[in-house]
């Protein structure tokens, strides 16, 4: 459910979300979605693990939307970045460690290594999907502490 | 789509992910998926924007399992460690832009405004469903830059 603006869950009460499901906000259609989410996880082992970006390319919109702060917007000043980031650790690695799906959204919860970060990096990478290409990207990215108030780690 | 160990991504070759879709992991139940994310937002709602945390209580799982590293794990735990981040941050305020589900896990990535942060903060939770109650988090957290590469925002 893609929540705009006012969304439900800051202008209704809990009663009133509670009597009118989330569901009623659009159709979903359950088959399309799993392709979808095939093509993330195409798109991840592809791009961040084989770092084939000649192959990743063809699988991205041109004018893909960015909102990782640190890149340019559009597919072209992505490539540059990654490039980048694969000629400076050449280890690294995305492991999708669990998913969820809405949509054209996919969510992908990684677990990433070989990177700059000494105990890996926590992220969700969320993806938009046009048209069976990646055309929309945002996340969120925490380094892995070196330590934590519980034992179950962050994945 | 949970992907345990050796999980798709990173054991099958792209073209082996292609041939077999996701959707063949394990059978999706939509209604429940919806369900689970009605009562997601009903708690972040209660919890993140009311802050009512005697509510909240009710809507968890006393062994609630906690991933986020600077909390210790169980109901109690959380209870006590976000009952000081409310004292602290009165006007502490939790907006989710868009969300997704699979199974008995709900994603919703949300903008976190009134905390320590200046610029807000970025995040997703992630909640596991267990009998309609939330059982178990795991969370990326970053705070919102002062400046960015794209004019697209985290959000």
């Amino acid at each position: 459910m893609l929540l705009l603006g006012g969304c439900a869950a800051t202008t209704q009460t809990p009663d009133s979300i509670k009597s009118a499901p989330a569901a009623a906000a659009h159709k979903r259609d359950l088959a399309q979605e799993e392709r979808n989410l095939a093509l993330v996880l195409n798109f991840s082992e592809i791009v961040f693990n084989k770092h084939d970006l000649v192959l990743g390319k063809t699988m991205m919109t041109e004018s893909y939307i960015q909102h990782n702060p640190h890149v340019a917007s559009g597919r072209a000043a992505f490539l540059t970045f990654f490039a980048k980031v694969i000629a400076e650790h050449p280890q690294a690695h995305a492991e999708v460690v669990r998913s969820a799906t809405d949509g054209d959204l996919v969510f992908v919860h990684v677990r990433s290594t070989g990177g700059a970060s000494k105990n890996g990096v926590a992220l969700v990478n969320i993806f938009r999907v046009e048209n069976g290409k990646i055309a929309e990207h945002w996340d969120v990215v925490q380094p892995v502490p070196d330590t934590s108030n519980n034992e179950n780690t962050m994945f």
